[in-house]
């Protein structure tokens, strides 16, 4: 009754083996290739229909095969299936303008965010979905398997070793997802050494090694000069130090990439301090290396950080603190985003940053009908995790606040994370930071997504905190409470028009709405002055010099 | 108003280059120690009160380094913290009896569970947390990053290059940790060879080296003989398949170790085949390679499995069947516990498996007052992953039937993830598998707990399969249905006894309880002659002899 099946079992292998046949001409020495035969080995080693994950990283890119991949034949080559982290340069979208590629799936967009709108509408994109960094990566191991991966490290040795080091980022996850389903590894690196510093990808790994015509781009995308930060972005930081960050105990933690955050940073050695929460707050981190950090660092309050990516200027500082980051027996730090995604999601107290738009119900997101941004990290960090089983005293506090725990699980105490929005109730050109429905639906409809792409949702969220006060959420009995205590932080946005000041009276009894007085923070003191660093050059200073700012950041 | 602290920042480097130093007499070549020097190289390296990770995995074990760490002189080393996945061998609780080690966090404790639960009675052990593997990897990076790691592979070369091999499973994250914060890292393997297949990990990342007198442990945990499975588990796998697999349209999937899915295994090519399902369930995995999935292979109903760990006796099978795992270029699988539930959290419609007890809510747990078991990775993959962006099929449908999501997010859509408990209503020497309040509160009363060790949250499950029928969790409108929903599944336990039938009724016609006569499913056909092989003979049959048993399951 049950037929077997006459199957090939090593079809990939044998067409593995073809595709490395037709590109041995291109093969100088062991597995280098020279870069003017990188077009040539693409078009012998990729096929239509292909998944390709080029490596876009939300800092280091393959910037050179991401140009060759646009050159290749789109006769030859066509109908590619993109499966990366990051659109984040020209040369990720051309290869779709040129009909080399179809298809994408995806983590962040943020550089091309408008662009990439602009393609879906056009039909010359089609999205998959938009994940959350570590949900990509899993997918990679079960049905978003890379065919062809495109990667970067900054040196190669003459067998094919990588160092990819300070910036090793998603590089583990494809290769190994890559080569370990009979898939093709390409390299492109800054030079070709004798010996390397160490080595983070094995050889066997990796199929061909090209020395690019120039080093890869590399994006400083977590600096935030303090200079630009605001008074009211002081007040906030000062609010959810003490209305969250104390309260709580919050010991380990991830900061989201805006001035918020850096301001909070900027506030521990001096109001932090004075609030005497050193050692009882933010002893560990799961971060890049942010330079805002340096002040908090140099002063004794960090154990231990383990970063994603790295940060274009630290190199040397974060070399000089092996205490607090995780650097590798040469020196350098070892960045890797799978492992800091999983600490992000199951090993921290707390996740807190920014978004565009908060709905009345509490879902927010950075989408909007005219810019495909993506999230990157944030789902998979400020989402509840619900596998977590270990305790910590802020995770116990916030579950046992959390009223709806008995409608879920009956009479078990359980935990839950802390996910911190900090909101203003206007950004930019006026634009609402709260609105009645995200623009998120319009997106939906416009790309074709089965729903609508939502950063975080409501029942994730802990904490909103605007210059109103902060809303304590996971306190709420139901969603009518919830809804009311966002209105009563959202100022003057036509949501928060619809205050009732009664209901509001009402929720800051309950501990549900504070106000600054009710933090008792003295709001003439939210000014820059508090700020322990208040420009670049003082970071550069705290640093005792090892910080070297980019360029751009360097205005003394 | 701010001061700068004095501190050093290469503490830990100095620590590391001083315990090196006082190691350095036990090198014979390279990093090569010899097996009879291991105390005294672990005497060297180890201090008192560091936190230690013995490797300790599913299968695989540092068999001779957890011994050699029993062996150590516990007025020299005491206080150790031990970080490890599986407390499995009597070695790995010896340490504690023996007053080296005093406190533990891990993930899964099953060969153990009985004498941890006595050491815990006895304060010989302090537990830290249970946690789930990716959690507990997490903290790797975060606030339990191991000093010392003591890890296992079948090979080395004379550089310190290791071959992990087809049993990889944890050895790429404890290594990652503990190394990149100036960690120690030695490794047992069965022999040193000139070349590697291939390399799994780098010479860079490892300390010393010893080839053991002996090959390393492993069991063979996930070797199901077909001839043990029963009609009810044949009735229960028939009802999973077409109540919830067809139902959904399951096509991502993680089976847990039990005799259930082994039978549902088996009955993929016969019933599965016979309700047409073929390439519309079950096309991709993450699962270890279970011998009950070969007859499923070998009828071209798998696509691709990537693997947390190996299977003893599956080595030949998985090389020969290079389309569907992840084999490298030497031909071999890697498996990789970090990344393989990075993708059972992310990537997967379904979590199915068996529990020990159900209570009245629907929240479950393997921990009793007698037995720490552990959970492994149940609470990563059979929770709702909240961070998960990609839609399904069948993730969008159980999301479209969760009655409680407008309570909890609004108008939003959102998917769930199906987390499926297959449970008999009585276990072995009639153990009910429902009761009014689970062990693991006397548990955490017995360990100090701060909570009840949960395996998996009532909010998470969303199916419960009984020989009585199914459970559709997720559908009912709030508690009081969902606890009459599991009255109705629970047979003749105490809690089943309390069952209302015109209750049951109403809940047959909401589709919220189904009976094998509500699925359409004759019950006189649930017997073993469906299954695709009915014992070990036939599973090597239908491997065309690649399978090799281990010798204890050679029973012909």
């Amino acid at each position: 009754m049950i037929t077997q099946v006459e199957q090939e079992w090593d079809s990939l292998k044998k067409d593995y083996q073809e595709r490395i046949q037709s590109a041995k001409q291109y093969i100088q020495t062991g597995k280098i290739v020279d870069s003017k035969d990188t077009v040539s080995l693409l078009e012998a080693v990729i096929k239509s229909g292909d998944k390709v994950s080029l490596e876009g990283n939300n800092q280091k890119q393959a910037d050179f095969l991401a140009e060759a991949l646009c050159k290749v034949d789109p006769g030859k080559i066509h109908d590619l299936h993109m499966v990366q982290s990051v659109i984040a340069l020209d040369s990720h979208l051309d290869v779709f303008e040129k009909g080399i590629a179809k298809k994408l799936d995806f983590s962040f967009s943020g550089p091309q965010a408008g662009r990439l709108a602009k393609f879906v509408n056009d039909g010359k994109v089609q999205i998959g979905a938009i994940h959350t960094y570590l949900e990509l990566f899993g997918r990679f191991f079960v049905d978003l398997t890379p065919r062809v991966a495109l990667i970067v490290a900054y040196q190669a040795d003459k067998d094919g070793n990588l160092y990819t080091g300070f910036n090793t980022e998603d590089t583990p996850a494809i290769v190994e997802a890559t080569k370990f389903k009979q898939g093709i590894v390409i390299a492109q690196v800054n030079e070709v050494v004798d010996k390397l510093p160490r080595i983070d990808i094995p050889a066997d790994w990796v199929d061909f090694v090209i020395e690019a015509p120039k080093p890869f781009y590399i994006e400083p995308l977590f600096t935030r000069d303090p200079a630009l930060i605001t008074d009211a972005q002081v007040l906030r930081a000062m609010m959810a130090i003490k209305g969250i960050y104390a309260e709580y105990g919050v010991q380990r933690v991830n900061h989201g990439v805006g001035f918020d955050t850096a301001a909070i940073e900027l506030l521990l050695p001096t109001y932090g301090e004075e609030l005497g929460l050193k050692g009882e707050i933010c002893s560990y981190f799961v971060l890049n290396p942010h330079p805002a950090l340096i002040p908090a660092i140099e002063s004794g309050w960090v154990k231990s950080i383990h970063s994603f990516g790295g940060e274009l200027g630290m190199e040397k500082y974060v070399s000089e603190r092996s205490d607090v980051f995780f650097n590798g027996p040469d020196g350098s730090m070892r960045s890797n985003r799978a492992f800091a995604q999983a600490a992000g999601h199951y090993a921290l107290d707390m996740f807190i940053g920014g978004t565009l738009q908060i709905d009345k119900y509490g879902n927010s997101s950075t989408a909007t009908a005219s810019r495909v941004t993506g999230f990157g990290g944030a789902p998979n960090m400020g989402c509840d995790a619900k596998g977590r089983r270990h305790a910590t005293d802020s995770w116990l506090k916030a579950g046992e606040e959390y009223s709806t725990n008995e409608q879920l699980i009956g009479d078990l105490p359980r935990g839950k994370k802390l996910v911190v929005q900090l909101q203003e109730t206007f950004r930019e050109k006026l634009a609402p930071g709260f609105v009645e429905k995200l623009d998120a639906w319009k997106l939906a409809e416009n790309a074709d997504l089965a729903i609508p792409p939502v950063m975080i949702y409501s029942d994730d969220v802990t904490h909103i905190v605007t210059e109103e006060g902060i809303a304590y959420l996971h306190k709420c009995s139901d969603m009518n409470e919830r809804m009311a205590a966002i209105r009563a932080v959202a100022g003057y946005t036509t949501l928060g028009l619809e205050e009732d000041s009664n209901e509001t009276l009402t929720l800051r009894q309950k501990g549900i709405v504070k106000t600054p007085e009710d933090l008792g923070i003295d709001v003439s003191r939210a000014n820059r002055s508090l700020l322990a660093a208040k420009n670049m050059k003082e970071l550069v200073e705290w640093s005792k010099g090892l910080y070297e700012p980019p360029a751009k950041y360097r205005n003394w």
